[in-house]
Order: structure tokens, then sequence, then C-alpha cells
């Protein structure tokens, strides 16, 4: 009664205090300022108030972060689905932007200096000499030299904005990271093939499509002389680059939330995770193309190549930098019995997957696509051999800092629509960008589409198509890469455009993902329990179908679960079964004793990933969904009693494939069975 | 038996790669310095340069932190004590930096241009006009003017040496809040007065006393012209200030695993932890103090005045902001339902209290000391409001962030002692040093100890005294300190004396805990439990003799369990029972339904602390403890029906006594109590 009362006086009291905050703690700095000019000012005094300004700007952030938790925590409790945290945190940036930009306007005289120099290239370090005393001063960058009077007078709106690396190196690790983590593993090695195809060809069709209608699109600026300045072909390939990376975070979480059929989801899941990396290989490809044959920014195929070879280098390079390292704490987390001190066993998870992300910087790769490799390795290998606590542990807390990053990262976009110095917002170039990146997702989509469903056995049927295609949201990524570089007038504009496509898709394309499920009838509600026992009831039926099941991953799947996983887990059957008689030497060395007394209890991943579900479904436990994740324990629990020689090879083979089967992994579940009737549930659930 | 060989040939192998790693790293990067140098530099590459180098620095320590967790889990499997995960970080610190130093000398050319510059101030961000481009440069600090041909042969080891600021701004809260929000709250506020007074008048003691002896060190020194710059009586008392904050982790650690005394236990703790917020405050007043009277270094009672007054303002203004956003948090968590969202619960509490921090430091106050308040705070009323998820959730996240940042401080120590570069190793000013850490914690310890036997009704005996003495470790707070500047030939001297005090303290002082533990005879393995049904068992007696507990103790506690914790959490007795029916329609206001739903099954902070001693336990599990958290919780499920009337306010005290005595708070426990014979355990834990 009065609890509701007094939650929203809190709430607004909050909402009150931000502004007043913000207002305050902004107006106050140039008094105290002056203040310490009235006595002889020494630089520890202007560092300290450096650092408490720095401390209020974040402050800001925090108490925006905050507020977005309580009012979504109102929207969950309310069922409001129209709104993702995402888009809230935007909002909430927004107007924070909004109060920043036209409600405080303190023009603030933090000394800036402007000099000349006479050396030729910029030094990283520079020692100023002022009157007797050396000062030590970094490099933070360049400024284009019409903006060099705006530095002076905007330094207010200067100090909110964040180092654009900090995104990349702080913001974006975990994000990535918890997404290969959270993989649903399953489903997605199920539809492997798709996946990679809609994520590699997908995302370079979608790349080049997008490029060039943008390309046309300036040239129809140049004849209307709309454009303020060079925008080169490289540029629009770049910008087709990094508009292509999808992030349907927001859909995820509906379809989550409404439990959209496993296979749906883990096609949109796995594709928007991959395509991220994807994206961003191939932005750096494209910028590496770019200073070839002295700025001329025409084609040449040796540049070509040297962008494709770079290309295939760093992803591949990233790619067997995280699997190497996730592999290594596999092997770490299997040799030793870390398990007996959970509180070291998650450091040091924490710390091997950090680690991955330095090296492959270090190196010269991508931090982030390491990263997701090193989660996805994580998630198949060393999760296994952790103990039960350290596996909640790791699986939290890189929950919540997927989740506060994520929230930060949107926050600041709505934040810097209103505080970024330099927008460009040309309507033709935005108009010309929203169709582009309408028809490049179009592109990607049918198209291939088509091209699978004449592999696949199991149709994609035309409605998954429309949502998968209504569902290309952009997000972290894409801001993350726009804002990384805003020195030349293409870039800026690439910004502010990618800017209003990242509040449009996620406005108007998540919160109509409701809508669009209804619209496009596609089963919610499914639970995986029921197919599993679907699954273990006709078995013998289905082991006739295993064949048409993806022949690649059938071999990858024995291999794995014969070989690699028993070296690197202790789940698995034990090697001394799998591997043929003359390798036992080898075999038993390699085989723990742990392993041979699990031998009779085994544990498989998929049973872990549905306990993952289980687990998040917890977190955000609307819906209580019945997971099976005892269940298919149990199950699985007898079974495998391993007889591999060398010449029985085949038999294995259909046996691990019967085996996959009976642990309700669905491999060949048909798709196109008789839907349901169209349950009622989601016409409740839109308010 | 291959398991054992396999881990140590794993071990070698990662020692190795750090040390090939370090090397080749380090080697390579000037390489391809030289390569870029070919073609035409642009100030990106020279970015993208340093920001692989940062990758590679940030790499080394993140090898060491793992090296460490590898070793200490050996370590622990093998049940040595002698070398705590902190001592041993040092020593890998230690190795690290000597490669480093005298292995790796590669002389990195890296642009440093000198200029002077005619201005009479430093100003914060330097525009500086290099051949028609704008570069912007940020302020990194003073240089003292004959350094500054190091700055440009060193880059390399500078490189390493991270900003100062982190420490204090990134490493030393979460270790901080950790220690407010994993105070043992029982024993603490037992023994609050003791601990109140070691580390308020104990601390200043000991820093005066250390500063008086310094002073007479340094001008014994002056004497022999040992002294090759200035050092004042202010630098002396700031040195007392920033050595006296001890930091007994190590001790601490051992304690905990050997179950000693409880009592013992949060003597020592509470003063550490307490004594870090003094010392902190208490060395910025003394700085403040110090550019008083025009640098004449001279006494001046208006200044003293005037420093007393800062300590009292900013420690009182840390202490309520703590406290503040503490409370704000509780309301929060008290007046929404959001532990239905443990994700989003565990987010709000973790933004929170890093606001507090955050805030602190931009109203001018100490964010280390805020947020220590603030973890205390949280734990006794937040913590109850937290869904059960929650409240592991965030215990164990705050146990993650403590282990890695003590950890990172201590190897970063280690390496310091090699990579710093104006370390000033005076032997007569560390002999004087060690001499006055020795007499300066006795004369806190000592005497103080007299003095509240003389109050104490059970009395803090010689044994724990010689214990307490003992455990005077210096660590991460005097580290942070100390580096925090070092501009001046003081400055330097203090922090290269400091690191040696803390590498002898935490090898010396930390590796003889166990022995020290036997030789003065304190008792081992007590368990709580045991104490608790004792408790029960004589009640009736007890209550007699809680008239002598702490009369200020008795009437917080009361003034907390019937208006604090009904108002701020879901424990505690409805208001509507505890305050006066005048106030019916106010207590029914601010009183939630649950309150009054749980009014049955009361669940008291007591409880919960036990459980925290028991999920520590746990991730440290060498030892079982049995904990009787659940014992505590059914025991005080019933007995509590709450009849308050303004009239019988002294029954209702008497009965809240009752009530402790009830739940097994060992108010009135006597300590001196017969000893059971000296256990043998002890002599089998030391190998």
């Amino acid at each position: 009664i009065g609890s509701r009362r007094a939650a929203r006086t809190l709430w607004f009291l909050i909402l009150m205090s931000l502004c007043l905050f913000i207002t305050v703690c902004r107006a106050s700095s140039p008094q105290e300022e002056e203040d310490s000019a009235m006595q002889n000012i020494v630089t520890e005094k202007r560092a300290e108030e450096s650092h408490r300004q720095d401390s209020a700007d974040l402050l800001i952030f925090i108490l925006l972060l905050t507020l977005t938790i309580l009012t979504i925590w109102l929207f969950k409790h309310r069922r409001f689905r129209f709104l993702h945290e995402t888009g809230l945190a935007m909002i909430y940036g927004l107007i924070v932007g909004v109060i920043l930009r036209y409600a405080v306007h303190v023009p603030r005289d933090v000394g800036t200096a402007s000099m000349g120099c006479f050396v030729n290239i910029s030094p990283a370090t520079l020692l100023v000499n002022i009157s007797g005393k050396f000062y030590e001063y970094t490099l933070k960058g360049e400024i284009s030299a019409n903006l060099v009077n705006d530095v002076q007078d905007n330094e207010m709106l200067r100090k909110v904005t964040f180092d654009p690396e900090v995104f990349f190196n702080i913001l974006l690790p975990p994000i990535i990271f918890h997404a290969g983590y959270s993989l649903k593993r399953r489903h997605f090695f199920r539809n492997m093939g798709s996946i990679l195809a809609y994520a590699f060809v997908g995302t370079v069709i979608s790349c080049f499509v997008i490029g060039l209608l943008m390309y046309g699109c300036v040239m129809l600026m140049k004849q209307f002389s709309q454009l303020g300045g060079d925008f080169f072909f490289t540029d629009c390939l770049f910008y087709g680059a990094i508009v292509s990376a999808t992030d349907p975070v927001t859909v995820l979480a509906i379809f989550h939330e409404l439990q959209v059929d496993a296979d749906m989801y883990a096609l949109l899941f796995g594709e928007s995770v991959l395509n991220d990396a994807v994206a961003v290989v191939l932005s750096s490809s494209i910028v590496a193309y770019q200073p070839q044959g002295d700025n001329s920014h025409t084609f040449e195929v040796m540049a070509l190549l040297k962008s494709f070879g770079m290309f295939l280098g760093v992803f591949s390079g990233s790619f067997s930098l995280g699997v190497a390292t996730g592999v290594v704490t596999a092997l770490i987390s299997f040799f030793t019995k870390l398990r007996d001190f959970q509180l070291l066993e998650t450091a040091l998870f924490f710390l091997m997957s950090w680690s991955t992300f330095l090296l492959a910087e270090a190196c010269g790769f991508t931090g982030v696509v390491a990263v997701l490799f090193c989660g996805i390795t994580q998630a198949h290998y060393t999760f296994n051999n952790l103990s039960p606590e350290s596996q909640d542990r790791t699986k939290q807390l890189f929950e919540l800092l997927n989740f506060l990053a994520e929230n930060f990262i949107f926050s600041y976009m709505g934040l810097t629509l209103f505080t970024f110095q330099n927008h460009i917002f040309n309507p033709m170039f935005i108009v010309g960008a929203f169709l582009a990146v309408f028809v490049g997702r179009a592109a990607n989509i049918y198209p291939l589409s088509f091209l699978l469903n004449l592999g696949r056995r199991y149709k994609i049927r035309s409605n998954f198509q429309h949502m998968m295609m209504f569902a290309g949201l952009r997000g972290a990524m894409t801001f993350a890469l726009s804002i990384r570089d805003t020195a030349t007038f293409a870039r800026q504009m690439m910004f502010s455009t990618n800017l209003l496509v990242v509040f449009f898709t996620v406005w108007v394309c998540g919160g109509g993902t409701t809508q669009m499920l209804s619209c496009q009838r596609i089963r919610v509600g499914v639970d995986s329990d029921q197919d599993n026992s679907m699954g273990l009831a006709d078995g013998s039926e289905r082991r006739s179908t295993k064949q048409e099941s993806a022949w690649l991953f059938r071999i990858w799947y024995n291999f794995d679960h014969n070989y690699l996983k028993p070296i690197l887990t202790h789940s698995g059957p034990p090697l001394t079964t799998t591997l043929p008689p003359c390798c036992g030497p080898v075999a038993r060395l390699l085989t723990s004793p742990q392993a041979i007394e699990n031998e009779c209890q085994l544990k498989d991943d998929d049973s872990d990933l549905i306990l993952t579900d289980g687990d998040i479904n917890l977190s955000y436990g609307d819906i209580t969904v019945s997971t099976d994740a005892m269940g298919a324990h149990t199950n699985s629990g007898r079974s495998f009693s391993g007889t591999a020689t060398s010449d029985d090879l085949d038999r294995e083979l259909a046996y691990g494939d019967h085996e996959l089967v009976m642990r309700g992994t669905r491999l060949v579940l048909p798709m196109d069975d008789s839907e349901p009737p169209f349950s009622d549930s989601i016409r409740n659930l839109r308010m």
C-alpha cells in the first residue's frame, strides 16, 4: 500500500537528485577554480580538481545506470515488454545529454595553452619546461584545425566524452566474452553450417551491398553538392562493414522470456555473435587497404589481396589465440585440483580469459574476436572441469559484467547524441543509410536462406526469415566501431548516422518484437523438455534419420567427444576406451583417475548448457521454465561403455550419434512438423 | 601419478613462457618501431604501438597473478602455511622486476621532445601546433629537473610503472569495501570500544611516536651529513601517518584457517580496517598543514588547528557519506521488490557501492574511507534485504575483486623494488625506520591495552597483546600512500624504506604467525558453535552478567534493533510493535507488509554473519568448520513477539538484551574462562 507510493517517491527523488547533482556539480566547479586561482596555483591542485571532475562525470553515469536499473525493475515488475533495458538506458542518456548541452552551459576556464613546435613528428611524450620546472605531457590525439577554438570553449562537454578506446578495451570484451560463454552450444552446433554462412558470407554480402549503395548515395549527393567533404569508396565499404554488425540483444531477451523456438534463437544469436567478429576484422582490413597507393583511393589488386590476406590472418590468428588460451585454461584446471579452492579457480578463470584479450592485442590481432572464441572454448571444455560453485560464480560474474557494460554503452550512446561535438547530420545520407541497411540485411538473409534451404533437410521457413530480417538491430559493436575514429568528415557523418540507425532499430525493431512474433506466427512457449521427451520416445526412428545431419558436424562431434573432451575435461569417456589399443600407454598417462572414476556417471556439456538456461531464467524469472538439467543429467548417466577398437570405428560413429539422440540433443528433430495451434499467450503478453 | 608430473611440467612451462614472453615482447617492439619509422609515421601508428605495449605490460601482471594462483594452490594443497599468497606475489614480482631491470635493457627511442614554454602556470591541456597539425596533450605530472635525462633513457621501465592514482582509485576501493563488508559484526560490536581506541588513539600515538623518532633520526643523519636533501618535521609526521596503517591480511588468513579465538580476530581485524581510514585522513591532514606559513615548516597553532579541523571534517564527511549511501541502498532494496531479479539487484548493489567512492571523491572527501563505512552499512542493513542469491553473489564478487586487487598490489610492490627509478636507500634511515615502526607499534598496543583493561571486564591478556604487536604488518595501504607522491627527496626515501618495511613484515611476521601463535599459547580451533551452545545452556545466568557489557553498545544495539533495522530492512521486529502507540500511523506507513509477515520468522544479521564465515571457509576449505548458520537461524525463529509501549521501555530493553543472549550473540561470554589444554593441532600444522 504505502510501499508502492514510497517506491514512486524514491524513484522521483533519485531522478531529481540526478538533475540537481548535474547542475550543482557543474556549476560549482568553476567557483572553486576561482578560489584556487586566488592563491598560488600549484599543479597538484589542478590535478586534484581534474580528478574530482572525473569522479563527478563518472558518477553521472553510475546514477544513470542506477536509474535504468530501477526503472527496468518497474517495467519487469509490471511486465511491460515494449522497451528493453538498453532502450531505456538510451532514453535516460538522451535526457542527461540534453541537460548537459542546453541547461548547463558553463564555459570553463581550464588552462589550455596553444604553442608552436618545430618538430617534424608528434612525440608521444612531451617535456615542457615551464619557468624552470619540467612537466610531462602525454599525447592524447590529433585535433582538426577548425576545432581548436571549440576545444577551448567546450571543455565541459569534452570532459564527459570518454576515450573511444575505452569501449574497445574495457566495455566490449566482457560483452563479447559473455556472448561466447553463454552460447547455447547444443543448438549452435546443430545449426553451425547455417550460422557460419550467415555470419561469414552474409556479413560480407551485407558489407558490400551497403558499401555500394552508399557509394551511389554519395555520388548522388555530390551531384546535388550536398557533400561537405571527402567521402571515398573505401569509406563507403568501411561504413558497410561497421554497420553490418548486428546486436539483437533486445530481441533475444524477449525471445528468451517468451521461449521462442530454440533453433530460431540459436540461428539469430549465433549469427549476431559471429558477425560481430567478422565485422571487426573486416573493417580493420578495409582500413588497412586505405593508405595504399599514395592515398589515391583507386582500386588496386595487390592492395586488395593484401587486405584479404590480412583479414584471413587476423581472423585466424585471433581465433587460434582464443581457442589456445581456452585450452590452456582447461588443461590447468584439468591437471590441478584447483576446484578445492573456488576463489582461486574463479580468479584463474577470469585472469586467463582476460589475458586472451591482452595477448591478442599485444600480438596485433583483434582482442574482441579472440575473447569470443576463448569464451566458446571455456564454455565447452573448462566449464566441465570447474567445481559447481565456480560454474555459478563465473556465469554470474560475466553476466553482471555484461549487464553493466551493455547498459553503460547504451546510455553513453544516448548521451553522446547531444554532447558529441562534431556531429554531421546529412538528411540525404541518413535516408540512404537507412535504405542501405535495410537492403543489405535483406540481401544477406533471403538469398542465403534460399541457398541454405537447398542443402538443409529442415528448411528455414519464410516466417523465420522475416523474423531474422526484422531482428537485424545494430548496437554496441556498431557504436564502438564508429566512435573509434571520428577524425575525418566521412567518419563523423558515419558516426552521427549510425547513432540514428541504432536508436531506430533498438526502439522500433526492438519494441515491435512481440508484435512481429505474433504477426509471423512463430511458436512461443516452446518447452525444450517436451522436445527431448519426444526425441527419446521414438529414438529408434530418429536413428534412421540421423544420416541427414551435417556430416561436418558429425565428424567434429565424434572427434571432440572421443578425444578432445577426455583430454581436456573430466567429463567424456576415458581415453583408454576411445583410443585404439596400440596407444594404451599414452591413453593411460593422459587419463586422470577421476575420469576413470567418472566413467559410469558421465556429465555432458549439453546438460550444463541447459543448466545455464535455467540459471539465466532464474535471474530474469518472470516466467518459470522447467529445465531438464537434472533430467538430462540422469539420462546421460548410463548408456556409455565406450568400446572402440580401430576396426569398428564405423559402428562407434553410429553409436556416438545414437548417444547424441539418446541424450536428447535433438540433432535430427524435423522443424517442419505440424505447428501447435497458435498460442494465445502472446496476445496476452502484448499489453 | 602422471597428473602430478604433468602439473609440475605445466607449472614450469608457464614460468618459462612468462620469462620468454617478457624477453621477446620487450625485444621485438623496437624492431617494429624501426619498421614504422621507415615509412611516413602517422600518429595513429604510434598510438597503436603504445596500446600494444600497454597490453603487453598488463599481460605481464596477469601472468604473474596466474602464476601466483597456481603456486598458492600448490601451497594450500600441501598445507604450507609459512608463505601467504601476498608474500608469494611479492616474490614473483621481485623476480620479474629483476628480469626487466637487468636481463632486458632496450633503450627505446620513443619520441620524447623537450621544449621551453613561456607560461606562468602549467596548463592541464596543451595544444601543440606541429607543422600545421594540432595535437592535444594532457598533463601527466611534474618531473624533477635532474631526472629529465632519465625519462628519456628508461622509457621501458617507466612503461611498466602505473599511475600511482590507479592504486587509490581502482585497486584499494574493492579491498577496503570487502574489509567492511566482511567485518565480523558480532564480535566487532562486542569489542567496539577497544577497536575504536586502538584505531583512533592508537594510530595517532603511533603516528606521532614514529614521527618524532624519525625526526631524531633525520637530525642525527644531518649531523653525520648523511642526508642528501630536505627532510622537514612535517615529512617525518607524514611518514609516521602512512606507516601506521596496518594490514595483517596474512595473519588474518592464518587466524581464519586455524580458527583462532574470535575476539582476538575481531580486535585485530577491526583495528586494521579502521586504522587504514584514520591513516589516510591523517596523512592528508598533515599534507594540508605543510604548505602553510610560506613553506617555512615551522610550528604554527592556526595551521595545526586547521589541520585538525580538516581531519575531523574529512573523516566525518567521508563517514556520513558512506553511511548515507549504504542507507539509501537499503531503502531502495527495501521499497522495491528488486529481489525478484537477482541480476538487477546485484548490479544496483555494486553501482551504489561504487558511487559512494565517486561521490566522496567528487565532494573532496576520502573515497576509501567512505567506501569502508558504506561496506559496513551495506553488510548491516542492505544485506538483509537482498535475496539469498544476491547475498552470495555480492559476497563472491567482492571476494574476487579483493583477491585480485590485493595480489596485484603485492606483486606490483615486488616489481617496483627494481623498476622504480628514484629509489633512495639510506641505511641509517632504514634502520631508524624499522626501529621507529617497532617502537610506534609497541607504544600503540601496550599502553592502550593497559588503559583498556582498566575498563574492560574481560581483559585483553598479555599474550593477545604480544600477538597484536607481532601482527602489525604493513601492506597495501602503506604502499599506496607512499607511492602516491614521490616527487621530493623525502618522499622518495620514504617510499624506498616503506617497501623494505612491507617486505620484512609480510615475510617475517606473516611467515612466523603459526610459530608465534604456538609460542604465545593462543587458543586455536575455537568452534563458535560450542560457545553458542554454552551461551544458550546457562542463558539465565548470563542474563545477570549482561549489565557489564558496554553501555554505549547496549544503547546503540537497542536503538538499531528497534528502530533502524525495521525501517531499513525486512528483518527485525515490525515498527508497529516497537514505536510508541502515538506514532501508530507513521509506523504503519513505514512498515512493509513483508515485515509484518516476517514477524514470526525473524532473521537476524548475526546469523547471516555466521553464514559469511561458512562461505569464506568453504572457499578456502582446508579445514571444515561446522557453522551454526542454520542452527542460529532456527533458534531465532520464535521468541520475539515485540510488546513495546512507552511505559515498559525498560522491560523492553532488558528483553532485547535477553534476546541477544538467546540468539547466541555471546555478548557477555567471559574471556578469562579456563583454557582448554593447548591443542596439539598447531604443532601438526607447522610442517
